[in-house]
């Protein structure tokens, strides 16, 4: 099942033989199979995309702007006594004990779940580190894994990495922005053996949250077939509207099978200190523990104490963030709904949308070369193929940005589509 | 050829059916071989010593003490100052582009070979996670990799995660800590088929050093089988008496085949960043780089800029901190060598010994026996099983530790051992 050609080279005349002999693993990660669609692979169009010319002035939207939105003043203080008081440079594994403690509770209280600080709970190198150890803490060559179409990047990279097969599920989403799957999808993902659900909410890239039933659907399915799951919960804390947001893992027997994902890297602005949490089952979280070990030992001892005071009392920076961001959204989906041939469901969370441009007259169906010309038009996006194949023809924005620079980018946007 | 009967265990009634499959890669990192030996894998040793009582006050003597060696004030300051800017939240995977061109010219003062900042260098999450990159980028199932006894604990560990074998080469110390392998040890590994070798330099766990013309026989031995090497030289820059250090790199013919792995978390006491740096061939820093996405995306945006001032004119804070590890050593070998049945090679550098206690009274041949009675009588050490099986009836002391302490220490593990 894996083709190398795409990656592999002849080693040049003199060169070491090994020089270019890409594990099999790693080149399952590229996956190839999106040449049927796009005639390359997701590493050779990412690639093709970071090669591509843009303008001095380049506004990137595939990630939120940190300056735009500072991270909580307690992190960089937290850091700095972690600094001085110099006693956790070396933790365990799985993080430091006293961190763990006081973070525990803040957490139970997020997730609607009591999370036990020494057993259930693993300090990781961003979300992406908590993902990658749970990935490889529950996946095993040969296995079928039920995930969204659309998902966040890297969840079918990691799984191809790992040996196994994506199992896409169609998202539906309404006109508020709230997802569904139908059972008879949930059903196939079943019959073709996948024992593992992995899904980001709210979505990443579309920002859908998962209507309160049809989440409750797919805890049933889990519990139902026996079945594990991850849940990225990365963006949990940002949701507009007063939208019901369901925690997968507080659902009747969801607890002992539900790996959660979730870190300050987003709606805190903290992405610079590369920490995240997960919480799960005692066995898993052990299990990840021993893949954190190989792949990096622990999450930076210093980096670790900025969670310190996470979610430590913070409802009403949380509601003026939160109102921020609701705003900059509104004021997106008015501008790109405004071109001809664009749609978009404004997500009813985190910092993203995902128009589909392919009716746009400067659009199209090919999102990498929708991607390729705004970048030449001085905008870098997030092309659709990413996401898997239902991002055929739409793009990712992180709207986390100066207003003033995101209505800029806007104004590109709009020149390229309206062709 | 794995073994999955250690670390699994069947479903408590009621518990979900996949929580203890543990994926074969991963139990495959247990090392259950060692079981011949000692009774038990590696992953069940490591969990029994850290089960095993300890008293109040207990010495760990497994990492340096970063209160006792503090690390260089440029460090927190560049830290802050990298929050403060905060325009490097996101980097490239393999690091920001500015902090690698400022910081390549002193990695070639380094290592004595030219450093391209673009194509030919990676910032990685701490040594450890520049090990597993450039491991996870070389090594396919099946392999065979060339690897000293004793070396690095998480460098078999990770080899049989990713389905390789380690070959181990018998390493020899002379009366002065220089290290040499056989000509005939080489020769059998190429014969096995391998086609990497991996190494630390100076060697972890036993501090030496290789003797020059070993070190010039190791890249002949490399070059004329043309393979490949990974050279862990996390210790480099802490180097003893003057001792002549070879860097393996700067060989004829090195240059283009040869990783090396370097990081501030040792000598300048920075473990709690969690940084370091790999220079390698064009080709292996890309797929390191594809690694290092899946697993933790980067290195710490803000954490990378720790980098800034590293190596940077500070021979004279350099000599100093030497100065003072030799001193620690001298004392230390001396209080060992004082010890009926104890025999120890003075380290020509790093900042460990790993004394022979196997003719000891209250020693042995069973180091994680050992291990488990000096924890009881206060002191941590890491057993010889760690580091392979010349590591029998050895433990490893990391002595970058305050005076007072370490003699403290030495008290204890004296009583022990005197039996």
């Amino acid at each position: 099942m894996v083709i190398m050609t795409t990656t592999e080279a002849a080693p040049a005349p003199g060169q070491p033989a090994g020089l270019t002999r890409i594990p099999p693993a790693l080149n399952a990660a590229a996956l190839e199979h999106y040449a049927a669609t796009y005639g390359r692979s997701v590493l050779e169009l990412d690639r093709a995309l970071a090669a591509a010319p843009g303008p001095d002035g380049l506004i990137d939207l595939t990630h939120g702007d940190t300056r735009a939105f500072l991270p909580p003043a307690a992190a960089a203080a937290d850091f700095d006594d972690a600094v001085t008081e110099n006693t956790e440079a070396y933790t365990a594994y799985r993080g430091s004990a006293a961190l763990r403690a006081g973070l525990a509770p803040r957490l139970a209280g997020l997730l609607g779940r009591p999370v036990d600080p020494g057993a259930e709970l693993i300090i990781t190198p961003g979300t992406q580190g908590g993902l990658f150890a749970a990935l490889s803490a529950l996946v095993s060559p040969g296995d079928v894994v039920a995930l969204p179409d659309p998902e966040y990047f890297m969840s079918e990279r990691i799984l191809a990495y790992l040996g196994a097969t994506a199992h896409r599920l169609p998202v539906s989403s309404d006109s508020r922005g709230l997802l569904s799957i139908a059972s008879d999808a949930l059903d196939t993902a079943a019959a073709a053996g996948a024992r593992l659900l992995v899904l980001s909410h709210p979505n990443n890239p579309t920002g859908g949250v998962y209507d309160p039933a049809a989440a409750r659907a797919l805890a049933g399915f889990v519990t139902g077939h026996d079945m594990l799951a991850v849940v990225d919960q990365l963006y949990c804390r940002l949701i507009f509207d007063g939208a019901d947001y369901v925690h997968l893992s507080a659902q009747p027997g969801m607890a002992e099978r539900t790996v959660t994902l979730a870190g300050p890297s987003k709606t805190e602005s903290m992405s610079g200190y590369r920490v995240g949490a997960a919480v799960g089952p005692a066995p898993v979280i052990d299990a990840m523990e021993r893949v954190l070990s190989l792949a990096a030992l622990r999450t930076a001892g210093y980096g670790q104490q900025v969670l310190r005071h996470w979610m430590d009392g913070d409802a009403a920076w949380l509601a003026d963030r939160t109102a921020a961001h609701q705003a900059l959204r509104d004021e997106l989906v008015g501008r790109l709904r405004a071109i001809p041939g664009v749609t978009v469901a404004p997500p009813a969370g985190s910092s993203y949308v995902f128009p589909d441009v392919s009716g746009a007259p400067g659009g199209g169906p090919d999102d990498h070369a929708v991607a390729v010309a705004l970048k030449a038009a001085g905008v870098l996006v997030s092309p659709g193929y990413q996401f898997g194949p239902a991002g055929r023809g739409r793009f990712r924005i992180n709207f986390s940005q100066d207003a003033g620079r995101l209505a800029l980018a806007c104004d590109r946007i709009e020149a390229v589509l309206r062709g």
